[in-house]
């Protein structure tokens, strides 16, 4: 199993990069992952003004995917994921949906004990997920910092991103160059102030292709739903972004019209929030798998 | 145990209702209730532009507790909701988040069949729920239609409003003055074409008061969390009410700062989707009540 380092970072997703390393379909590998402060903070005692902002969310890779090509979908099955031993939370001034009452900056430390996440005297259970993973966008859309979700993947912070679920991405680059990053041990749908328990790991997964299948945005397939993951400047424009998708594989993958897929969506498609606190929010719309099967669904791209 | 008759219903929450049934904290009764449509839409080939629409969302009620005043809490605990034989789900040109691809109207009856809403072939596990239910309003948010939701409860579209929860609505009227209706066999958080599997039913439930206890949205408490149900004009503006609320029990209820509370309910705090097609859009907050127990919670308002 080829190991991508945490060393070998990138701090935006770009049309063109150089990868790191490069892997066949159907091959598993291991990515050790940086948390999103790059390590930079370490102590409740820091001043978070001593950050290099630069530096933040630096997300392993990228590793070039043969034979993928512009119009197929990469499928990333993720494995296992391993966290450290010590997370981070925080709150910034101005920082997360309520930044109207967010005055003060508090770093704070959260032991991991026995897959618990310690906050005071509160075990919370852990839930490891992956905060940014992607791949490099179309030439339309540009370098996206490894901040900010959009249709290349990137800073989406959706919870079901999690061991067992299954990614596609649609391939806009020779190769895909996949990177990932920003690990949470656990992370409260919305991510409300902005950071979950933000902690360094490894995760294992295997990548895959499915040739001449192409998509808008993200999916995310979990035990019971096919989930799309879609980005915008509001919430509203995320959410319709997410609802018109889900309408159109219904539509289409059921062979049904587009105003029985709409009244079938308001009855069976959840809207999820997966952030409410990037610079562009992000929304998924959950698909069960009993109505429209994956692979049907794929099909239908 | 009382019965309030369907033929009893408002189509508006006003501060002040003349009560059709009066009942004693503890008591158990009955709410017979209409679909939204006040059973004027039964069939496929109706149009639906001969609907009187100043009769749609009656809900049965309002029914005077007594010993209710303003600053209490009305609890409600839902012990069973059992619906009809068929519902109907619908589209209407230019409603719902797809508001812009929405030309056509269409209405579809759904068969309520063996624990399932069948839609054509396929065969949705039922999980009924309430859509409108509600208390007087204050005298400062005067009249609100039955379409509407806001700090009175009404029209929420909360699929956590189910048997088995329970809610706690603040009273702002002697008497409380409870109503509900608009019962849905099933629906997808978010209910994104403006329609639930729309469903006549009955409903049972048991009202009791907490005196001298305010909250300034309804509350509901499932199995596994205490939700605040918060509205606003925006989905951004209905996020930040639910999140700010919900981060002020956790200040107050577990004693921590601020600024601790803002971390915590971003590691554990899930927001969810109600809906987003009313004129004012709906958005929960859901404290896990291992971190907060309702109790407690109920005691820092």
């Amino acid at each position: 199993m080829k190991t991508i380092r945490n060393t070998d970072v990138i701090f935006s997703f770009k049309p063109k990069m150089d990868p790191i390393e490069r892997v066949k379909p159907g091959e598993v590998l291991k990515f050790v992952t940086n948390d999103c402060f790059y390590g930079q903070l370490t102590s409740e005692m820091q001043s978070l003004e001593e950050l290099d902002y630069s530096k933040v969310n630096p997300a392993t890779g990228p590793v070039y995917i043969e034979g993928a090509e512009d119009g197929d979908l990469l499928k990333v099955k993720i494995l296992s994921i391993q966290i450290d031993s010590a997370g981070m939370g925080l709150t910034m001034a101005g920082q997360g949906i309520l930044s109207h009452n967010a005055d003060n900056t508090l770093p704070k430390v959260l032991p991991i004990e026995n897959g618990h996440c310690l906050f005071n005297d509160i075990a919370i259970p852990i839930d490891p997920m992956i905060g940014v993973i992607g791949v490099a966008p179309s030439d339309e859309d540009g370098e996206c910092p490894t901040a900010v979700p959009w249709k290349h993947g990137g800073n989406m912070d959706t919870s079901d991103i999690r061991e067992g679920s299954t990614l596609y991405f649609p391939v806009k680059q020779e190769g895909a160059l996949l990177a990932l990053g920003d690990l949470h041990a656990v992370m409260g749908d919305g991510e409300v102030c902005f950071a979950g328990c933000e902690i360094a790991g490894e995760v294992i997964l295997q990548v895959d292709l499915i040739k001449n299948a192409t998509a808008t945005w993200p999916l995310v397939e979990t035990h019971e739903a096919t989930m799309i993951i879609a980005s915008g400047n509001t919430l509203e424009e995320a959410t319709i972004e997410a609802t018109e998708q889900a309408v159109g594989y219904l539509n289409r993958g059921l062979d049904i019209s587009w105003e029985e897929a709409y009244i079938l969506a308001s009855l069976i498609m959840d809207l999820k929030f997966s952030q409410v606190v990037n610079s562009e929010k992000t929304v998924r719309s959950a698909i069960p798998k009993y109505i429209l099967p994956t692979e049907t669904l794929l099909k239908t791209l």
